[in-house]
C-alpha cells in the first residue's frame, strides 16, 4: 500500500472533522474559556445520582467484603503514614474517616479508595516537625480549597506539563525518601533525620545502637510481607472445592498481608512483653482513642498550653507555601493516575471530577484533624481485587477504621514500630521505577535527562524542588526541539538559474527564526544564479510574529536581488499570520 | 498551479539535502558539539587579516570623515550615559577608548561603533549607586570574560530563547525609565530616584523647584535635536554647487546634532555664566581630565581613602551577579542585531564572531576604568552614513575621544546637565517600540502577551526582572501551543464498520499526551463500530517517551476489542522513538 495514496484517499473522500480547521478562528485560550464557564449540570457533578438509583442489595455484599479488605489494609498503614509524616499514629485513622463518604458522593471511579498516601505524608513532613500536628490540618484545608477551585474551574490542564518521565523520577525519589525515614524503626534506632542523604548517615552514625530484637522482626516481615505479596500472583488449578478453598486462602493472605503482619508481630510483642523494660521491642505506645473532634481547621498556630500565638495567618501561609503548591500537584496526580488505570482503556475520565471529590475530601476531612488525603493506588487495586461495586465499599472502610479508632486503640499499644517501618517500606519500594529506564532508553534517550534530574534533585535536595527543577528542564527541552526544526532543502538547476525549495518540517516559531534564515541564505550562497525561491510550508502549521518577519525579511531581501520568491501550501494558521505582516515581495498559494 | 503536484515534483526531481535526514541519527545536541569544538582558523577569527590587505588609502579619507562624524556623536553621549550610570562624566570617555581599537582587530562588521550605551548604563546603575564606581569596572571585566567564553564556545544560541517580542518589550521599558531618570536635570532639579515609577512620584513631590533656566534650555534643545534628526530626511533636490553644498551642509547638521546642541547649549552658558551663584544653569562641573590609568580591574572593593575591604571577592560576586548574567545577555543581544541589521541582507552574520569582539573590548576595557560597553545602533548609522569604509573608523573615533579627555575637559565644566539630558532623551525615546504593536495585533495577538508583560514588569520592578519574565512566559506559552495539537479526524463507514484516520498536524509531544487520547477516545465512542484505526503520522516529526506511550496504549486497548491498528506515513524519527516502544499491535508503515 502506497503511504501517499492512502493520505490523499483520507482527505478526499473522508468525511472530515477537525479540531482545529479553516473557519475556526477560536485559539485555544478562547475555548478554554468557554470551557471555564459552561455549566456542567448536577447530574454530572454528583456521581452519587447516576449509581444510587441503580443499587442492587446483590452489590452489598460485594461491597461488604471489597470495603473490609481495603479496611484491613487501610487501618495498619494509616497509623504508619502518620509516623511518616511526623504525626502521632491516630492521626492515621483521623485522615482515613471521612475521603470514604465524600467521594462516595462525589467520586467517579467506583473503585479509588481515598485516605492517607506515603507520598503526601513526606511532603507535610518538614513542615509538621517544625510546628506541629496543626499545620497538618492547616495544609489539610488549604490544599483542598485549591484542588476545589482547580477541579470546578477546569484547570487541571497544567498537569499535561509535568511529563510522565519526571512523574516517575519524583515517585522513585520519594520512594527511597521515604523508605530513608523508616530505616531508625527497622534497626530499633532513634535519631531525627532530614532528608535521604541524612539518612543514610544517621544510621551509620547510630550503627553500634542497633537493637538486635527489633532488627530481626522488621527484616524477618519485610521477607514476609514480599513473600505474601509474591503469593498473590500463584495461580492453583483446578475445580475441585479443595483448590478453590486454597485458592481464596492465598488471595485472602496476598490481599490483608499488611494487617497480619502487624497482627502478628504485635502478638509476638505481647507474648514477649516486659514490664520493667518496657517491653523488649519499641512499641508504637499510646495512642488517643476515639472520633477525632469537629473543629474548624486552624488559620494560625498557637501554643495548646497557654494558648499563645506562634504563627499568624499570614506568617502561616508564607511558612508554608512552597508546601501548598505542592500537595495539591501530588495529590491530583496520584488520583488523576489511579483513576485512568483503573476506569478501564476506553472509557474517559474526567479529570476534573475526580479533582473536586479529592478537594472536598481534604476540605471536609480538615475539619476532623485530617492530615492531607488522596487517592491510594494500593489500596484501590485491593479494592478492585475484592470485587468492589459501587463507592459504598468506600463508606464500609470508613466504618471499619470508626469502629477501630473507638474500639481498638488500646490493643496498639503493642505494635511494633519495626513492623509498622517493615509495611511502609513495602508498599512503597514497589514504587522505584527502575523498569521504565530501558524503554525511555529505546525509544528517546534524551528523556532520561528529565528523569534523572527530578530523580537525583530530588534525592538530594527535597522531593518538592526535584518536581519543579524537572519539569523546567523537559519544558527547556522541548523549546530546544522548537529551534531546530529539521529543514529540506531542494534544488533543481536550469540555465536560467536554480530554484531553491525550503520546506521545514515543523512548525516555525521564534527560537527558530535565525536559525532558519541562516539554513536559508546559505542554501542560496551555495548557488552561483538563484531565479526563484519557493518556501514550501506545508508542514508549518505555526508561525508566530518572528518567524513570520524572518520570511518577510528574507523576500524582501531576496526580492532586492530579482529572486522571485513563493509560499506554498501555506496551511490556514499559517497564512493569518503571514498576511498580517504584509509580506508584499512574496506570491503566496494556500494548501 | 496545483500546490500538491509542485510538492511532488520537489520531492521526486530536485537534488535534496536534509539538515535532519532519514539515515543521520545525530541529534541537535550532538552536532552542537562538534561545532564547538570545531577549530576556528586565526584567518576567521581575526577579521583584520581579511581586510587590511586590501586597505587602500582612498579608503583612509572616508574612514577620517566617518570616524571624526562618529567622534562628535561619541564625546557628548558619552558623558551623558556615564550619569545615566551614575558615574561621574569622566568615565564615559574612558569607556570609549578601547573598543575601537579592539574591535578593529576583532571585529566582523565593518561599520558597527563600539562604546558606551544607554541600555547597558542602566543596567549597572543599580550597583554604581550602591558600592561607587569601582564597581562598575569589575562589571566590565566579568561581563566581558562571559562574552568572550559565549563567543569562544560558540553558546550565542541560547539567545534564540529570547523572543523579539520580549526584546522590544524590553527596549522599550528601558528608553522609558532611562528617560525617566533625566527628568530632573531637563527641569533643573536634584533628587534621587530609583525605577520609573519613583521618578514620576519624585518630579511631582518636587515640581515647585522646578528651575525655569534649565527647563527652558532642556526643552529648547529636545526641540531642536528632534528637528535637527528630521531635518536628515529632507531631500534637496538639484545638481547645482548650491543645492550640493545645501545637501551636505544639512547632512552634516544633522549628523553632528548631538555635538551641536551640547555646544550652542554650553555657549549659552559661558555668556550667561554668573560667578557668584555659579552660573544660572545646572552644569556638569569639574571633569577629571586626561587619560584613564592602566590598571588591573578591581576583584574587591576597598574604601578609597582607608584602603579597607568594603566587600571581598565573594560578596562582590553575589552582589552583582543578576547584573553579571543581564549584562552579558543585553550587550550580546545589541551587538549582534547591529551587526546583522548593517551587514546587509545576504551576508551571514557570524555572531560568535561578533560576541568575542564585544566580549574582548569590555575586557580590555576594564583596564583602562571603562564600564561595560558594546554596539551602539545611533552611532553606527552615523558611521554607515558617512561612508564607512573599513573598522579604521573606530580607530579615528578612538582617537578623538583621546584627544578630547586630554584637552578638552576644562571646556566641559560648562556643559548644561539640561542639555545632556536632551541629548539621552532624544537617543532613547526612539526606542520605544510602540510601531511592532500594530503588526503584532495583525500577525498573532498572542504575541502581544510576551511583549507587554516584559514591558510592564521590566517599568514596574525592574528591567533585568522583565526580560527574565517576559523569556519564561513567552516559552511558556509556546509549550502550551505543543499541549495542543491540531488533530484532523476521518471516519468513513461501510457495513462491516468504521475505520477511522486520526492524522495530528504536528508533533506529539508530552504535555499533548492526554489530549491525544481523549480525542482519539471521543472519536472512536461516537461510531457504533470501529473495525480500524489508522494514526496518519505524515506531519509527527517528533515523538518523545509520554505520547509514544500513549500510542501504544491506545494500540493494545483497541487491539483487545478486535480493532486493527495501523500507523502509517511515519517518519524516521517518531519511527525510531515507536520501535523502542515496541508497540506489538500496532502496523507500522514509514513515509
Amino acid at each position: 500500500m502506497n503511504p501517499v495514496s492512502v493520505r490523499l484517499v483520507t482527505m478526499n473522500s473522508f468525511e472530515v472533522e477537525t479540531t482545529q480547521g479553516v473557519g475556526r478562528k477560536k485559539s485555544f485560550l478562547q475555548t478554554k474559556k468557554e470551557k471555564i464557564f459552561r455549566k456542567k449540570t448536577l447530574y454530572s457533578r454528583l456521581p452519587i445520582l447516576q449509581w444510587l438509583p441503580q443499587f442492587k442489595v446483590d452489590n452489598l455484599l460485594s461491597d461488604l467484603i471489597a470495603g473490609f479488605s481495603v479496611g484491613l489494609t487501610l487501618v495498619p498503614q494509616s497509623l504508619a503514614y502518620a509516623t511518616v509524616g511526623g504525626l502521632p499514629p491516630q492521626y492515621g485513622l483521623y485522615a482515613s474517616i471521612m475521603g470514604g463518604f465524600v467521594y462516595a458522593l462525589l467520586g467517579g471511579t467506583r473503585s479509588l479508595a481515598i485516605g492517607p498516601v506515603a507520598l503526601l505524608a513526606i511532603t507535610i513532613y518538614p513542615s509538621v516537625t517544625k510546628f506541629g500536628p496543626q499545620v497538618a490540618v492547616f495544609l489539610c484545608f488549604t490544599s483542598g480549597l485549591i484542588e476545589l477551585i482547580l477541579g470546578l474551574f477546569n484547570l487541571g490542564f497544567f498537569l499535561d506539563f509535568i511529563s510522565l518521565a519526571v512523574i516517575d523520577g519524583f515517585t522513585s525519589a520519594a520512594a527511597l525518601t521515604i523508605s530513608s525515614t523508616q530505616l531508625k524503626s527497622l534497626f530499633g534506632l532513634n535519631y531525627k533525620s532530614d532528608g535521604f542523604l541524612h539518612a543514610i548517615v544517621q544510621l551509620f552514625r547510630n550503627i553500634n545502637d542497633v537493637r538486635l530484637a527489633d532488627t530481626i522482626m522488621g527484616m524477618t516481615a519485610l521477607v514476609a510481607l514480599f513473600g505474601m505479596r509474591a503469593l498473590g500472583r500463584v495461580k492453583v488449578s483446578g475445580f475441585s472445592t479443595k483448590s478453590k478453598i486454597i485458592s481464596k486462602l492465598i488471595w485472602f493472605v496476598s490481599t490483608a498481608r499488611n494487617a497480619i503482619c502487624v497482627f502478628v508481630c504485635a502478638g509476638i510483642a505481647v507474648a514477649t512483653y516486659d514490664a520493667e523494660s518496657d517491653g523488649n521491642l519499641k512499641l508504637i505506645g499510646n495512642i488517643t482513642s476515639g472520633l477525632p473532634p469537629f473543629d474548624v481547621p486552624p488559620f494560625q498556630l498557637t501554643n495548646v498550653t497557654t494558648g499563645e500565638i506562634i504563627l499568624s495567618f499570614p506568617e502561616l501561609l508564607s511558612a508554608t507555601g512552597f508546601s501548598m503548591i505542592i500537595l495539591p500537584l501530588v495529590a491530583i496526580l496520584e488520583a488523576v493516575a489511579i483513576a485512568k488505570a483503573f476506569a478501564g482503556g476506553k472509557k474517559k475520565v474526567d479529570a476534573s471530577q475526580e479533582i473536586i471529590a479529592i478537594g472536598a475530601s481534604n476540605v471536609v476531612g480538615s475539619f476532623f484533624s485530617s492530615f492531607p488525603v488522596t487517592g491510594s493506588f494500593s489500596r484501590t487495586a485491593v479494592n478492585e481485587a475484592s470485587g468492589v461495586q459501587t463507592p459504598i465499599s468506600g463508606v464500609i472502610t470508613s466504618i471499619i477504621v470508626i469502629l477501630a479508632a473507638q474500639f481498638l486503640t488500646p490493643y496498639f499499644y503493642y505494635i511494633p514500630k519495626a513492623s509498622l517501618a517493615a509495611v511502609i517500606v513495602g508498599a512503597v519500594i514497589v514504587m522505584v521505577e527502575y523498569h521504565v529506564i530501558m524503554p525511555m532508553w529505546r525509544t528517546k534517550k534524551s528523556d532520561l535527562i528529565p528523569f534523572a534530574t527530578t530523580f537525583f534533585s530530588g534525592l538530594l535536595f527535597g522531593l518538592e524542588l526535584g518536581i519543579i527543577v524537572g519539569t523546567f528542564v523537559h519544558l527547556f527541552m522541548m523549546s530546544f526541539a522548537n529551534a531546530r526544526p529539521p529543514i529540506e532543502i531542494g534544488v533543481t538547476r536550469k540555465e536560467a538559474g536554480a530554484t531553491v525549495v525550503v520546506q521545514p518540517r515543523e512548525s516555525l516559531v521564534f527560537p527558530a527564526a535565525d536559525y532558519f534564515s541562516n539554513i536559508v541564505k546559505k542554501a542560496i550562497s551555495k548557488e552561483e544564479h538563484v531565479t526563484t525561491v519557493i518556501f514550501d510550508l506545508a508542514y508549518v502549521n505555526r508561525l508566530d510574529f518572528a518567524t513570520a518577519k524572518t520570511l518577510k525579511g528574507l523576500s524582501d531581501n531576496f526580492a532586492s536581488s530579482n529572486i522571485e520568491v513563493l509560499a506554498i501550501n501555506v496551511m490556514p494558521k499559517a497564512l493569518e499570520v503571514l498576511e498580517g505582516i504584509q509580506p508584499k515581495n512574496m506570491n503566496i498559494t494556500i494548501s
